[in-house]
């Protein structure tokens, strides 16, 4: 067999589908973000589709933590967490952690994908009989760990509490559960009712495993997210986060009891078998979430921001998921056009917007998923405003009717 | 079900076990590592077990490298390769890893253990029928990535060629197969006959995947692994490694020909649904691969306090795995015993020694993994060995025949 030829065949089927990705390679500018430099594409270019969601990456308190830590301990932590890799900062942040969800722990992974795939694997894998309930909808590293668990799984329809109910009633009473899901989901845009799933996991005795990765540092008087927003911390018994979007550096972690994080801790492999985090990285991200438990500026911004971007889409027309959270999907339907849409806003127009196409979204609903943060200019949305009405003309592309003049 | 209870007595079965981890809380001294403060031990200690290999975690050219990068693009990369989190500094670094390693391309992953999972679990999914030929000793994400793909899996036996070669005999000619092994294996230090591999893998029509990650800036004219050092790297279809061990920073990647990693890139979803490293992690790396390249001080400085290591525990005949790499294992083969002497060398002599115990190696092969660096002065060597022969006298552990006076 010709290896290559068959990796080669494999690309260029991606490429007749219009489901090859390209990458942009950009180099942010801090302190000017979302300005970046394009090295494959225009100079100029504005960032509308980044998870920095609250411009973190760049907030000087977070650069401060990040450059002390570096000229105090040096660059990597040097081992597993286990062989000399855990360091004072990670400590730090575990415990910050914990704090910000009012759990008594918290547990940290090299990325929420591994956060999740590890937690998720371990729990399912070690609990004996363990049934998984999964959101038809969740993230492929909370599928890749439940799958990676070889336990029973129970998918659920969508943020639908009957279908859950009815699952949950159909397992034995006494098996072990575990119900899976997120707050804010990704690509839509839409809010899981987080305390109807909880009072259903009391009736019929299950675990809940919340991702909040799309909302932590976003929602609620300190950042927890959603469930602290709605005062429903203490009902979860997981709540899995990430450092990399509005904490603005990189890195997942897991906020429980001591006794599930002491467990995940000593079984999982994903944590074990693993370099830690540097400590520079643990000291931004422990910076980014202290300034967030106190500071409102940015949360607020951002909600300024997210509702100006709807409006005027409003204005003109054009057709995006109307949800209750800051990500905005502006509907093409077509991943050739949106591609093309993407491509021009940015060679015409330097906007930099990724175009979503499967797998990441079904097929059919390729989207533009736009993502106002404090750091977009009232004249950022105008440039963006007037491009998409541009093209939409000139792609003949659907419109909704106008809002009322 | 009580979860909670449930996760408790597990957690004491492993204490009861003497397999219950606990993690030494560190602080690097930057200039003086392999300096540390311990939080949650003695003050003052000197690290002998990180795998920061040549101390360049704490190398000028590193920290500059990614303070500069923290100045001009801020904390992390906000967001996945594809939607926004491919910066400069990631296709800088890509170039640099592919350079490495005579390959056509290379690809960056958020950790070591992700690159294995996530490239050996696309690869044998992915390609029809793929047959995977694992070395019984494969580190652990080489076997969760092997056991995700559902491929069929054959594990021969460590480093033997006879059993290798017949397990390539029974398998269908024409079946797609990979053979997956590691250059230095990290708990033995024993090197593979990389060569005789590769033989075998062209006349049974096999694909080969190399883990160099206790190798890579270790050994090679420049760095590049067993693999440069024997002129084997062209005959090798990926080589992996690691930017968290002797690079001194964090992530890993994969490299190979263009089909290839172009083809993990586009269907890997631990490569896809992640935030990318951030840049400032890449422009480290980057900088340490740059100075490895060309700087040979580093590892003569290492082979050096390794060989002077090895010495001394034969003189006063201590029983160490001898092997040819950098690693030396000292065997204790008990776990309470093993716990007793770190805890002792690190309580009463500032050394810090985790104790390896399983599942890391087979239980009764319990053991100190040494990892002498350029950073250890002679005086630090002398404590060591001052500090050993006490415990091993106090303990009434085995000795070898003193070496020949």
């Amino acid at each position: 067999m010709n290896y290559n030829d068959f990796f080669a065949r494999e690309i260029a089927a991606l490429k007749d589908e219009g489901n090859y990705r390209e990458f942009a390679e950009l180099e942010r500018r801090r302190g000017a973000f979302p300005s970046a430099t394009c090295h494959n594409g225009p100079a100029d270019v504005t960032i509308w589709c980044s998870n920095d969601y609250l411009g973190m990456g760049q907030h000087p308190k977070v650069l401060e933590a990040m450059h002390t830590a570096l000229d105090r301990s040096g660059a990597g932590a040097g081992g597993t967490r286990n062989i000399s890799g855990t360091t004072h900062d990670h400590v730090v942040l575990e415990a910050e952690l914990a704090d910000l969800h009012g759990k008594e722990a918290a547990l940290l992974f090299t990325s929420g994908y591994v956060s999740n795939w590890a937690a998720l694997g371990t729990l399912a894998s070690r609990i004996p009989g363990c049934v998984v309930l999964s959101d038809a909808l969740n993230h492929a590293s909370m599928i890749e760990g439940i799958r990676h668990s070889k336990a029973q799984k129970v998918i659920w329809r969508h943020n639908d509490l009957a279908d859950l109910e009815a699952k949950l009633k159909a397992l034995p009473a006494n098996a072990p559960k575990l119900i899976a899901f997120e707050s804010v989901y990704s690509m839509d845009g839409d809010i899981a009712p987080i305390k109807e799933i909880c009072d259903l996991a009391d009736r019929y005795g299950a675990m809940t495993y919340l991702d909040e990765v799309h909302a932590v540092g976003l929602y609620g008087p300190r950042g927890g997210g959603i469930a602290e927003r709605e005062g429903l911390m203490d009902r979860l018994t997981v709540i899995e986060g990430t450092l990399g979007k509005a904490f603005g550096v990189v890195g997942g972690y897991i906020a429980a009891s001591a006794e599930l994080c002491d467990f995940v801790r000593s079984f999982a492999s994903g944590f074990i078998f693993t370099t830690a985090l540097p400590p520079c990285v643990a000291a931004g991200a422990a910076a980014s979430i202290q300034h967030l438990k106190t500071s409102l500026a940015e949360r607020s911004a951002q909600q300024d921001r997210v509702a100006t971007v709807r409006r005027r889409l409003e204005a003109i027309g054009l057709p995006h998921i109307d949800n209750p959270s800051h990500i905005i999907p502006v509907m093409v339907g077509d991943p050739v056009k949106c591609k093309f849409i993407s491509d021009t806003l940015l060679k015409e127009h330097g906007i930099y917007i990724q175009p979503i196409n499967y797998p990441t979204v079904p097929k059919g609903t390729e989207r533009l998923r736009i993502t106002p943060s404090p750091v977009h200019s009232a004249a950022d949305i105008d440039t963006l405003i007037d491009a998409l009405e541009d093209l939409w003309t000139r792609c003949q592309l659907a419109r909704r009717p106008m809002a009322a003049q």
